[in-house]
């Protein structure tokens, strides 16, 4: 079965379309009529089909100072799309293809991306605060008077059209339904890929995880697939519990109940001494360090995710680390998302990933005020909003 | 050509023999007749044929104070021999057989030693502190007044006769020169381990070794043979860079010349955004933190092989951690004696493996005051005392 999407093509010329701008952090985002200009050499401009609300996208909506507060903007970075048209020195896209924008690059060129150690671009990761990739704070968004919008992590998704560079952007199989296939935009990539990639989590194995938000919830999922033997969830919402048994989670800490003892010391006790994996998917400190304490001496892994807010540094004990257990973290589940994304199609399509359980609930885009409030609120693993609803 | 070392057997019963005792903390060492008992069950007595120092020797040599402070006491721990008698229920060694005692224990019989994750004995690696592994604080050293003497790390080689349960004795062939074998018992397997075992450095990459003692020069040594471009040593005493190039080192920092400037700044500019690979040997939270701000965005791993004295916390940017950099900790190189020091001998049998170039002095085992003097002045890489010299 082929599927097609019916789209206006409007090469070379500006298009007017509706996108939700953030003019003012935390305030409602308004839908407004912008004009998305035509892609640039090494730019795709694409029409979007779906897109969901993550926990990035709250935390730069309410961002109310710093360099990174910028408005009006248009956020939104977890999105698959179908190509519009292209700009030059464009390869490997063409009009009509589904499409997965991602907020990592991977150029494919640079000694990193060239290696299989590491999904770091070193050519573009670097720098995450301009519009376009490749040409500064130069904008494809103008609002209706005439101003320019600033992008956001190179996506952009609240719009009905983006330009997106193509080191940020996948062509998938047009056989996966849309809206699972824009979880795999930041997400369940992100998740799933640090069992897989990252951890390199093996049969049998035994498997702690903080915080169970949709990137936690893939990281159970990765290691559900993977055959882990005990998935221990821990989460203050004691709902988690059963959600996460859609993913795998076998046992489960709520470290509001846990008393005196530590996260880890529980931990501990249910697995015989640790557990061969530990991820922390939250971005606090604290919960970094029980994560550590969590695994097993001698081989134990901890997998940090979450990005700490503070900038505050992880306190590691010296002798814990020696005795044999590793730390380390990851943008994007260590996933090169150009190699990796087609393979997560692919899983999905053989039904081995479960991508539907992550979505809770679906809206029009003009309700995307009532999903980013599901999203705020804690109601909702993923909403996606479909553009022509 | 099968060697052959001559022993006199005194199987069932005490031997008197020689042995260096610490009596009192960081005074010299007194030789003095001891008794030694025969082995129990899971024991084996070995005639111990060359014995070197090591830094850890010298820490316990100095401890004055603390439950770990225990005089008298037979220090040593990095030794070659040969068996001169079996306890009950020994498989696998018999008389004559030439031996490597090791601290790091390997049962190879519970989950972790099965595991092929691992090194850390879950068994028997949480006692250190026991005289025998299976006894307790049981001796089997008295001095001539019938006092118990205490062992030191299951191994205590600072005389002619010792008891070494087998889960610390690994055989090996008898066709390596002893003196060079003694080395394997614990700084070069630790320091060629972690290249080779912990951080599987590979071909073309670079490395930065913070320390160039014999485990850090063993790091080298283990990097060499895996093919490293650019090993880069860290020390404060310059003469290490010459003694460095035997092992592979190609390019050498003194942080006492390196000014404003931080060693790990200094080394990311020597190698285009940081090494691959880093590894500490010292012991000192400040050098563990400049080794990992010393790797490689996207992929830099920092291996911890040094003891931190004062039980401090390493503190790790946690930004710098999830841009996809690794810290692992280590003991004994992530070696499974029994199985990976016999690779050892024979790459070195192979000539591969370069052996020779740790040992700069060696001297008969009346001069063992001598030894340790030339290392605590740090005037020796490996010396080497014969015991029959």
């Amino acid at each position: 079965m082929e599927k097609t999407f019916s789209i206006s093509i409007h090469e070379g010329k500006p298009i007017r379309c509706k996108a939700a701008l953030c003019r003012k952090a935390g305030e409602a985002l308004v839908i407004e009529e912008i004009q998305v200009d035509p892609p640039q050499a090494y730019e795709v401009r694409i029409k979007i089909l779906c897109t969901s609300l993550c926990h990035t996208d709250v935390a730069f909506w309410k961002l109310d100072s710093g360099p990174l507060a910028r408005f009006p903007r248009i956020l939104g970075h977890e999105a698959v799309g179908v190509v519009e048209s292209i700009g030059e020195l464009v390869d490997g896209f063409n009009q009509g293809d589904v499409v997965v924008p991602v907020f990592h690059p991977h150029c494919e060129e640079c000694r990193d991306c060239k290696s299989p150690k590491s999904n770091w671009c070193s050519r573009f990761c670097d720098d995450f605060v301009s519009n376009t990739r490749r040409y500064g704070m130069a904008s494809r968004f103008k609002d209706s008077s005439g101003e320019d919008i600033y992008h956001f992590f190179f996506v952009s998704s609240f719009s009905e059209y983006t330009v997106v560079d193509i080191a940020h952007l996948v062509k998938i199989s047009p056989e996966i339904p849309v809206d699972k296939a824009a979880l795999l935009s930041c997400c369940v990539s992100t998740g799933v890929g640090a069992a897989w990639k990252v951890a390199n989590v093996e049969e049998g194995s035994t498997v702690a995880i903080f915080g169970l938000g949709a990137v936690g919830l893939a990281v159970a999922e990765g290691a559900r697939l993977r055959g882990a033997a005990k998935i221990i969830g821990v989460d203050l919402n004691p709902d988690k519990f059963e959600i996460g048994k859609r993913f795998g989670i076998t046992d489960f800490v709520n470290p509001a109940l846990s008393e005196e003892k530590k996260i880890s010391q529980v931990i501990k006790e249910m697995t015989e001494g640790g557990v061969d994996y530990s991820f922390e998917c939250i971005g606090l400190t604290s919960l970094m360090e029980e994560a550590f304490n969590s695994t097993r001496t001698g081989s134990g892994k901890t997998v940090i995710l979450g990005m700490e807010k503070q900038m505050l540094p992880i306190s590691l004990g010296s002798h814990d680390l020696l005795r044999g257990r590793t730390v380390c973290g990851t943008l994007f589940g260590g996933l090169k998302p150009k190699l990796d994304i087609p393979v997560l199609v692919d899983s999905y399509l053989k039904r081995e990933l479960n991508l539907d359980g992550f979505i809770t609930h679906e809206l029009s885009f003009e309700e995307i005020n009532k999903a980013l409030d599901l999203l705020v609120k804690g109601e909702t693993i993923r909403c996606v909003l479909w553009m022509d609803k």
